[in-house]
């Protein structure tokens, strides 16, 4: 097993775990580019969004919405963010979304 | 009928559309930070994702998916972003996805 969030989700590399369910995992990013700044992840491995099926995409959304919530961010706002393949910017070939807030953010985004 | 995006929807406001079904709406953002910019909107107004059911977020990125087959951007690579509330940089009151492409893209989003 080589994908990096594969491992975390199997235990094997240890993560700051904000939420899990059967299918979901999220935890804070490495490398932090906001006061909040989350990964949400399906346990289930898929290389991007282009492979991943709509209710998955539904799942994280819903995960990212609750994870706002309780970190204070619905009032002041978030944005989500899904890189993928290189010029996307996609680090892990392992689909992720953003959550960032606690801060404003500019626009391009990136 | 004061939401913009409402309007482009019933047509009193021109866009340059690329795609468009029953519940979705996708046009070329008026001012486009990449080769492509589009903006993928569902045609029921929610004021943002907070408000959005997940089939329609997943409905969305099905979109986003597509389009960026059309515009050449499956191996690439591009960027999916959804801005919520003041923060978070939500300009129209209308929930929307931005599909990037056709550059790379910098680190943090904005």
């Amino acid at each position: 097993m080589n994908c990096l969030f594969c491992r975390i989700i199997a235990g094997e590399i240890p993560s700051s775990k904000v939420y899990e369910d059967e299918s979901i995992l999220a935890f804070r990013d490495i490398d932090p580019q906001a006061p909040t700044h989350i990964l949400i992840i399906p346990k289930e491995h898929y290389d991007s969004v282009l492979e991943a099926p709509a209710e998955v995409i539904g799942r994280m959304t819903e995960t990212a919405k609750q994870l706002a919530a309780s970190e204070g961010l619905t009032e002041r706002g978030f944005r989500l963010v899904i890189n993928t393949g290189e010029e996307g910017g996609q680090s892990v070939k392992h689909l992720h979304m953003h959550l960032l807030g606690g801060r404003g953010f500019g626009w391009p985004p990136g």
